[in-house]
């Protein structure tokens, strides 16, 4: 019987099922003792510039986005994360070095985290958790492969369109002013295109 | 005793072993077995636009460039390879779509390729495997988030500078206007900045 606190965070379980193949409850549990569960307010930050960023987030409730602020203090938006998305400071995180980005909730989170620690322990224990993070982490590069294709590649427009395609869910959720930050281009463009 | 195949192909052997943990040669050689080698000359392509993408590529020797042309038949160099980097079209090959890219030959190369069935195979049959997968693709991730930020962040006299600093090899071997086209500024604008 699996407990109340593993029965809410069973998407997880689905989330590395899916990447993988079926386990028990069980064989779920040991590998939810890694995660641990943090809440966090619309506004709140969990990672800002200059932190050591000790963790992964994986979010089962709520949306962030990732930026940096540049040298006239304007914020560039490197990425959102909704449900079932991870999200950190991945320079930092891996190297276990300062950040150089925020990640900030835009909307009340519930949060599972993860360190590099227990993810490294994880992969080197369990087979199956070496290979969720091969198919995980390789469609989380394909994904930044085609963003540098379209920032190389496509006008305001294009990337706009190729927005909505790829994210319509976010579309609904975050504010017109942060996608604009996201996609390059001012509001004023972005109104035009809509 | 290794053969003498396998002799010439010892770099891949600690390639996997540096992400991994050691192994002996007799581990070695059914993982090499999912691989084959072939010989390219420059300017020969391994990937042209709307190609099946069947394997991913591994550099024993030589270098090559990864392009999309655009409408109007400009090139643009996405990514460069070198000894021990991996390359592909790798939205094609992990989706096994048609590629939208090409990738050329600067210089003759002799490659390692695998196929996405038989790199999924050994994923699947071996621990070591699919702990070598996650922890690669773990940096290809990060060298990626890199680039994205840099082209939101940086100038063209720093991604220059950034470029020196990470790839310094490569400036010895890639000619000055395929630099230019990665870092996306003019060939003009780059001797400006040397």
């Amino acid at each position: 019987m699996v407990s109340n606190q593993a029965q809410l965070l069973l998407p997880l379980k689905k989330h590395i099922e899916e990447a993988t193949f079926p386990m028990t409850n069980e064989e779920f549990e040991p590998i939810l003792g890694h995660f641990d569960v943090i809440r966090r307010k619309k506004h709140q930050f969990v990672v800002q510039e200059h932190d050591q960023v000790r963790n992964e987030f994986w979010v089962l409730k709520g949306c962030l986005k990732a930026y940096f602020v540049d040298g006239s203090g304007k914020e560039h938006i490197i990425q959102f994360a909704q449900e079932e998305w991870w999200i950190t400071d991945y320079e930092a995180f891996l190297k276990q070095s300062q950040a150089s980005i925020f990640i900030e909730c835009i909307e009340d989170c519930e949060l599972l985290t993860i360190s590099l620690e227990n993810r490294e322990k994880l992969c080197q224990e369990q087979h199956r958790m070496a290979l969720f993070w091969a198919n995980k982490t390789k469609f989380g590069f394909l994904a930044l492969q085609k963003r540098i294709l379209s920032l190389l590649k496509n006008n305001a427009k294009e990337r706009y369109e190729e927005f909505l395609r790829l994210y319509p869910s976010l579309l609904q959720r975050v504010p017109k002013k942060m996608i604009a930050s996201f996609l390059g281009v001012s509001r004023e463009t972005l109104s035009r295109l809509e």
